[in-house]
């Protein structure tokens, strides 16, 4: 069974959550089951690069991989579209594995797999209501007590914040799964900006108005604000 | 025994390191064995603000994180100066832990203390060549080993990147502790800027520099590279 694959690229940072600034490759997937009015990857899933679509076994993205990164990298990322749409990603996880490579995913928690109790940084960041989403509570309670069972800890929440009901989105995740570090991330509402320097004072006071927020917030104590660090680089370039 | 105290300001975020974006109170003591050329707090050594420390019990200090983060937080970063220099300590990582608020601990890894152990986030930051100290690596092997029997894994390495004998350094550490996650930090030796502006573009500009060199290093597999997101939001304001 082959996996949709749309991008591959590397060595960079990884610009945003648990792992921020880790030194990581990135696989990136076709498809989802969401469509977040803010979604920074859409071309994942609106149709537009269809064609671009690559199906690839397991053994033909780590030969990409490696012609990219060489040998200088030790950690991939897989985020999409949504990977826990694919089953076949197992047999990916476990080459990586077998040459000592790490694993992170970026899923939104809507769909289980049996794989993710494999990942060594799983992220699940649930979309609060300015997406347009609602979130399956009961899929998602299943993946986490799943993950608390059969996993070693090293899984996190990550919610992206555009506006106040966003916040309230993250104080009733933050409530209802205390022990699992929560990542609260600066909504990037200008996808469309091609000057770098505007957008970074934009996304820095964005951000700057979070953290006021979260620090005056009594519900919302153990929590990590951040940044998505790549649009302080490279702006809304892709491939970086 | 009391601990000589000069800053204890929060709630705000922790801007650099293993727990980077955190909401945390910050405690600074005043003494350091160390004098790096770059210090960013040399006030907290040099004697021009030794009229301002303050000689504080754990509860005394306690009640001042209190009077000033209300019920507003749960993460405590000790930093200095070198907080390691303070057996006395103990008592202030114990009377916050009473209180179900998690510790973290910045220092260069010169000293031991048995309270090491209790400590959540532990943060040892070796100077590399620029700083113009010496790393003394009996008493780092010492302390490694001692965390790794004793903690429960929860401590990293943290070196500042000022110049290419740095890197080599930071190589060096990284394969004497390469089972310890490694956080190459980017210097700020821009540390009168008063204008936030141009400190930003000159930050953003050396953090690429930083990430292409280690993105093209292949001994350099298991890093994370950050910035001090504190400099981006704040410059070089102190208190925030």
């Amino acid at each position: 069974m082959k996996i949709p694959v749309l991008e591959i690229f590397g060595p960079t940072i990884q610009g945003e959550g648990m792992v921020i600034g880790r030194k990581t490759m990135f696989v990136r997937t076709a498809g989802c089951d969401y469509s977040c009015s803010w979604c920074d990857s859409k071309f994942t899933w609106d149709g537009s690069e269809k064609e671009s679509i690559q199906m690839m076994e397991p053994a033909e993205i780590f030969n990409s991989l490696t012609d990219i990164g060489g040998n200088k990298f030790g950690h991939v990322t897989i985020s999409g579209g949504n990977p826990a749409l694919l089953k076949q990603i197992d047999g990916l996880v476990d080459l990586l594995h077998e040459h000592q490579i790490e694993v992170a995913l970026e899923t939104q928690g809507s769909r289980w797999q049996t794989w993710f109790t494999k990942v060594d940084d799983l992220t699940l960041s649930p979309k609060p209501p300015s997406s347009g989403m609602e979130t399956n509570f009961t899929t998602l309670d299943f993946i986490i007590e799943k993950l608390h069972k059969e996993q070693d800890g090293h899984f996190s929440l990550k919610v992206v914040i555009f506006d106040e009901e966003d916040l309230a989105y993250a104080e009733q995740i933050h409530e209802r799964y205390p022990s699992v570090t929560l990542f609260l991330q600066v909504g990037n509402d200008n996808l469309e900006a091609n000057e770098n320097e505007s957008l970074l004072s934009d996304l820095l006071e964005k951000y700057e108005k979070l953290i006021d927020r979260v620090m005056e917030n009594k519900l919302l104590k153990d929590v990590r604000v951040l940044p998505q660090l790549h649009t302080y680089l490279w702006g809304n370039k892709r491939g970086v």
